[in-house]
């Protein structure tokens, strides 16, 4: 086993199932990296269970571990990976560790995913959202979501130009180098937008995951803001918890910057690292789509949001079937169960107007 | 990879290094194991380091996590591991929830490590004491080490009477199917003890390994309380943290009871666990003391009272440079690396008064 080095992070914590740190821990240590692992809370299981027991980590706790670590010289990762961090005074704890982190080692790959909400919900306090902005020109990489690039920008996505102007605003205003957005729905105008040769080649719905890189273009590029890369993967029916967590630890497990140079020509470390990470993120998903289809009815009753609130074990039952089946893809997670690569492909003729 | 069910592993958790659940869940998730993991503590880094920051988690806290899970039927793991617990009312927390898995499901098997302190010395509050006498009775398999032996039985252990009357104590009194003693210094009268074939083989200092079932005995051991086997192990120079919780997750996720009637004759399927246990905690030690001796010299100052109290960074490099190479030791935890087990051998006449 190779030594990859260390990875702080710093995200949720929860005993049962895999969400936030239990998402990206065991997948990193799996990768070879020491993983030193903070939890900005301690719940029995994730939120979507409508249920949850357990406590947040204050920033005055945090801010503890911090700087013990510190004094004892214990807080020299290579590479930093932030997820959920529930409140403002906690999200500011951990900027002030990210800062120090990129003031020490200006090379340090840092991973930032902005968790904040999904399809047009918050779940994070709304406070928590100036702070990732500010949190922005520390990142190396990030990883929003469709609903969170519309939070961090306030540009509503509904067409090329609101796609190009959002990412404009990450690039330039924030000074991101590397964006990823993972899971768009493929809605007709992106559709019409894509290259054909990046359009779904099997019937049903799609999702469309996108990577732009402003740091690592080819000469060809030099006139554009950045190099964007993208690829759709098949949806799979019903909502997962985890995927999000996992995806951003897979990118930043597989980023090599350093590693440009050797890269077939149109690729580059941000595309390289997000089609592994895509690559195996789907086939996690897949197995557990499979595994979860075999279960019994009453584990797998379908949402029904009436049926769900007079009981509430439906929708336990069904988040508990959909957990990631994690540990039982650890060839998936290592590579050696990954025959090819779903591979980012150029998206010449982004920056163009049409 | 295979399917091996879930264990609830409540003890400890630290961001930096490998003791506690660190260095508990990932061995046991490479074997195949969700781990369902409650932290009892939250801290920068394990206490040896002399400056620690962080907190423990309340019993109401820890209650919290455990009625949710509870309530939401996520509390039904097919194995039960408990650690290090700071306090007598997070440890009855702790009783609380095994007392009902062992209700619901009288056939669990539960490792308690009864954490207590070692050498001599308790690093718990003594309170804790009497928690974990009550809590022996539901315990399939324990593993004191030397201190926490006498302190749990109040017997001295200085000759065989001693050492075996404390075993009739844990068996008898606290009804305990299964023992294992790791790290006993080999002093004189235990050399003189341990059959011919168990002494080491190989010159300078050893630790003596003992495992005693009362429960899987051979029909010619009838009249005897338990099956007693041994193995000697070379002792490294230095003190490495950790070892013991990855030995007991090691020894929990190879406890095999269903086994037994497949397993060779002379073995249980305890002595077999901790061959197992044995052979790759050994091994991951032997990886982390060669990588510590190829340390910059002062990352590798020796213990010196004085000196490390007036300069704490010696102490601190110290420790740091022996946390377990856990992570580079995957291919021994999954037992790729592995070619012999170091085998515990039968303790003929263990019972018998000399």
């Amino acid at each position: 086993m190779s030594d990859k080095g260390r990875i702080l992070s710093i995200q949720s914590h929860v005993a049962f199932g895999y969400v936030g740190g239990k998402a990206a821990t065991f997948p990193l240590q799996c990768l070879g990296f020491d993983v030193d692992v903070v939890n900005s809370v301690q719940f029995s299981n994730h939120s979507g269970y409508g249920r949850f027991g357990g406590t947040k980590t204050s920033a005055v706790e945090l801010t503890s571990i911090f700087d013990t670590l510190e004094l004892n010289e214990l807080l020299n990762p290579s590479r930093l990976l932030t997820g959920y961090v529930p409140n403002a005074e906690a999200l500011t704890a951990v900027a002030e560790v990210a800062s120090k982190l990129k003031k020490q080692k200006p090379d340090i790959i840092y991973m930032l995913d902005p968790v904040m909400g999904d399809s047009g919900r918050l779940y994070v306090a709304p406070d928590v959202v100036p702070v990732y902005r500010r949190l922005l020109s520390l990142a190396t990489i990030i990883s929003p979501n469709w609903f969170e690039v519309e939070t961090l920008t306030n540009v509503p996505l509904k067409d090329m130009p609101s796609l190009r102007r959002a990412l404009t605003i990450l690039h330039t205003d924030y000074k991101v180098p590397n964006v990823t957005i993972s899971s768009i729905p493929l809605q007709p105008w992106l559709v019409d937008a894509i290259p054909s040769h990046l359009r779904p080649t099997s019937e049903g719905p799609h999702l469309l995951c996108i990577s732009s890189s402003s740091k690592f273009k080819s000469e060809s590029e030099s006139d554009r803001l950045s190099s964007v890369h993208a690829q759709c993967v098949p949806l799979l029916p019903g909502y997962f918890s985890g995927v999000g967590d996992l995806f951003s630890a897979m990118i930043v497990g597989h980023f090599e910057p350093s590693d440009a140079s050797s890269l077939p020509s149109g690729k580059t470390p941000l595309s390289h690292a997000v089609s592994c990470a895509l690559t195996k993120t789907h086939a996690v998903l897949v197995a557990t789509h499979e595994y979860s289809e075999k279960l019994p009815l009453e584990d797998r009753l379908p949402t029904d949001d009436e049926q769900d609130k007079v009981e509430p074990m439906r929708k336990i039952k069904r988040m508990k079937g959909r957990e990631l089946r994690l540990i039982q893809s650890m060839d998936i997670i290592t590579g050696k169960a990954i025959k090819d690569l779903r591979h980012m492909e150029p998206w010449t003729g982004f920056w163009e107007e049409l």
